[in-house]
């Protein structure tokens, strides 16, 4: 079966779309930690959809699994090849095809690096708002397959939000032509919806029209220090308020992060004293850097006359902002200086509910040792906050630490996973978010679409 | 089997709930044009989520076809009960169970009026930004199962963007809990996507968490004129790069819609003359009247030197904003003022086709005859047009004018509903803006959610 196929594909390509055997770099078998794997049956590097197409219609009747390969850059090993998977590489479907600035939209392949997009329509004086640190490599299709968020979703929203429309290629070779140039098309099911974040078990994203905003030319940065995280929750009511359409960004740091980062990091400051219980930093966004100073001025002013606020300073130069900015990017370089043993997660939960769910995390780090304790922070504009749970350096204690903050995060009814998704390594704790129903329908809507399960199978869940 | 069903919907529920025969009210089934269908078998006022699951429990193992009705306000018949259908009225399950401010979010039963809805959040300062002409009839469930757009699509989205969150019920009864209180929810497929816009056909929405929004202070509007299309294009990239977030409303008149509305409709003024051959009315909103006025006098003021647009009125007052705004809103009295004679279109397309689209609809109306022409406005910002094809009072032609629209619609690559839905009577014209492999692909999804096709059957497309 297996030499079938590969004939097959040698057949329906030329030399340079098909690999196999030694023709096959480790990279497509290679995770970010660079943990490999055994290589895949074959490696197919498609340039067009009716590429994908012929590759899935081929795999389909032999009952061979494909899996999808953007950048590599996820963290849940969800395009790691499977023994006798054969991996579809985009590397080669990176033609952007049109920039519509009057649109305001760009239709492109989706092979295309997340920064190579960013830079081509700022060329035009516009910007696509998703950014993420892996910006270099990652695809447009892994963020579309990943429903990535980043920096600036409480502006912005997540990829979903970003997607006109989705030219995709179903198990069985059937191209659904979806890149329409509108928003509004209430026309029955909307199809592409489908492919958002379903980690490419579902259909191959092959093209994409995609939203872009006139960049803004201005930014104004202010870090502010608070007293309890009703306050917290109370300024992000009043930053929203005031500032409207304006905030780009509004993340919290509990003290531990904020102190421990500006303690241990090399070259990361604190611009206010680290003896605060919250702090918030604070973007705001446009295209009048005097009007959208002075509103934030006014904004701040406000919230310290109401006691919202302890304490506030406003950045007065890019490289002042760009200090703020690395306190709250300091994430890995805070974990790396504390010590190896700490599990990082990425979880959604309800504002009203951050802080009892960072309190319930702290009290049960405990009963792991008595001086472990979680570091939080995160996206709380958007619901979205890092845990980094630290131990004492005795054994390794990943699992145990796992469960212990998935199963808080189920018992607080909060998501898993914010952005990273599910892939295979976060499977186990899928029901911790989702509800055995909803975890049957998606396997009713996978058998629906691709009843052979050839598509990145055993990812997300088991059928 | 039809008295059987009957006898278990009375054993299951109260007297209260279930209506049948004379105790059938005509306003289950007759539409907003005062249409009368045969009444149902039973209507059923289910008050919770459980009392749905066991009204499609007993309807699915039955076999008997429901319909789900809201405020029946929709306007292509996917309500109205076929012969021996149930109607399934959410009527009764009208509760607003929470409102959180501080997460932008409020928790309601989907039986609820939108303005209800509106009204409740408006009370905490905050405004839920659907709003359209029904809000007083239509509900929150037939919003979300119709995808509602309405008139500030620009800034907020349509429905879907608003969703965060449902409670489903598929057509065997099964409940899908997917109320949650954040946006990042990265594990596996979003079920919520499957019921938005799906006009009941998939599942019935009981309950949603939806996102709101401080309300903003103040608004300014705007009428310009413009001398051609491209100065149209430029403008609104122009507002969207100075007003940003502020932009609430960009509304594009061709000269005929202006002219004859403020000709023809008493009451409505003509702020500016009407020998231009564009007009657009631009709105902007924000917390501050002097911070909003200023920017959007600053952005007029570019545009005239830049000769983007050529003439432009900012109201100065409120009842002057609202005269702008009346011309707008004045397309069935304009109608009704010119004659009976009218077919009205509701379309989406890319906003670099709209002037050759409206030309080709134009030129088409005079094989019709040679006094026909089409009346064009819309929310330009959004890609939805309104076309009002007018023809002589001679013989109604309803059917040729639709054919010869949605024809030229399919031509150009636009959508036949930007946001009425399809239902039955657009069924026919589906194609045209559908590929057969979506279509073939929604049926599939029917199949597999919904084997019997107990919801809603045959509306959007026959299976």
């Amino acid at each position: 079966m297996r030499a079938a196929i590969i004939d097959e594909l040698r057949a329906a390509f030329d030399a340079t779309t098909v690999f196999t055997g030694n023709e096959i770099d480790p990279r497509y078998h290679t995770d970010m930690a660079g943990i490999s794997v055994d290589p895949p049956l074959a490696v197919v590097r498609p340039r067009s959809t009716e590429d994908v197409s012929t590759l899935l219609k081929l795999c389909n009747k032999a009952r061979v699994s494909v899996t999808t390969q953007g950048g590599m850059t996820g963290l849940v090993r969800a395009t790691m090849p499977l023994p006798g998977e054969i991996v579809l590489s985009t590397e080669r479907m990176t033609a952007i095809e049109e920039v519509d600035t009057g649109g305001g939209l760009v239709i492109t392949q989706t092979g295309v690096p997340l920064q190579r997009l960013q830079e081509r329509v700022g060329e035009d004086g516009f910007m696509f708002p998703l950014d993420l640190g892996a910006r270099g490599s990652c695809t447009i299709g892994g963020n579309i397959s990943t429903n990535a968020g980043g920096n600036r979703v409480i502006r912005y929203g997540m990829t979903r939000d970003l997607v006109l429309g989705l030219e995709a290629v179903l198990a069985d070779g059937t191209i659904l032509k979806g890149v329409r140039k509108y928003i509004k098309n209430n026309t029955g099911v909307d199809l592409k919806q489908l492919f958002v974040g379903t980690e490419g078990t579902l259909g191959v994203v092959t093209r994409a029209a995609l939203r872009i905003f006139p960049a803004p030319a201005e930014q104004q940065v202010a870090l502010c220090a608070l007293q309890n995280f009703d306050k917290v929750r109370a300024f992000l009511e009043l930053a929203r308020k005031r500032l409207g359409g304006d905030l780009t960004a509004f993340e919290v740091m509990w003290n531990e992060y904020y102190r421990l980062t500006t303690e241990l990091v090399k070259g990361v400051a604190a611009p206010l004293p680290a003896n605060h219980p919250f702090y918030v930093l604070l973007e705001s966004s446009g295209s009048d850097a005097e009007r959208i100073r002075g509103d934030l001025e006014d904004m701040l002013e406000h919230a310290l006359e109401q006691d919202v606020i302890s304490d506030a300073t406003i950045a007065s130069s890019g490289a002042a902002a760009a200090a703020i900015w690395r306190i709250r990017d300091s994430s890995v370089e805070l974990s790396r200086a504390i010590g190896p043993h700490g599990v990082g997660f990425d979880i959604s939960i309800a504002i009203d509910r951050m802080e009892a769910f960072a309190d319930a995390v702290n009290a049960a780090m405990k009963t792991i040792d008595k001086d472990a304790y979680a570091i939080v922070f995160g996206h709380a504009g958007d619901g979205n906050l890092h845990v980094n749970a630290k131990y004492s350096p005795t054994v390794d204690r990943t699992e145990e630490v796992t469960k212990l903050v998935y199963g808080i995060t189920g018992d607080f009814a909060g998501s898993i996973s914010a952005e990273h998704g599910i892939g295979l390594l976060k499977r186990p704790y899928l029901k911790l978010s989702r509800t055995a129903e909803e975890i049957e329908t998606m396997r009713t809507l996978k058998r629906a679409l691709d009843p052979h399960g050839i598509l990145n199978p055993g990812r997300i869940f088991e059928m």
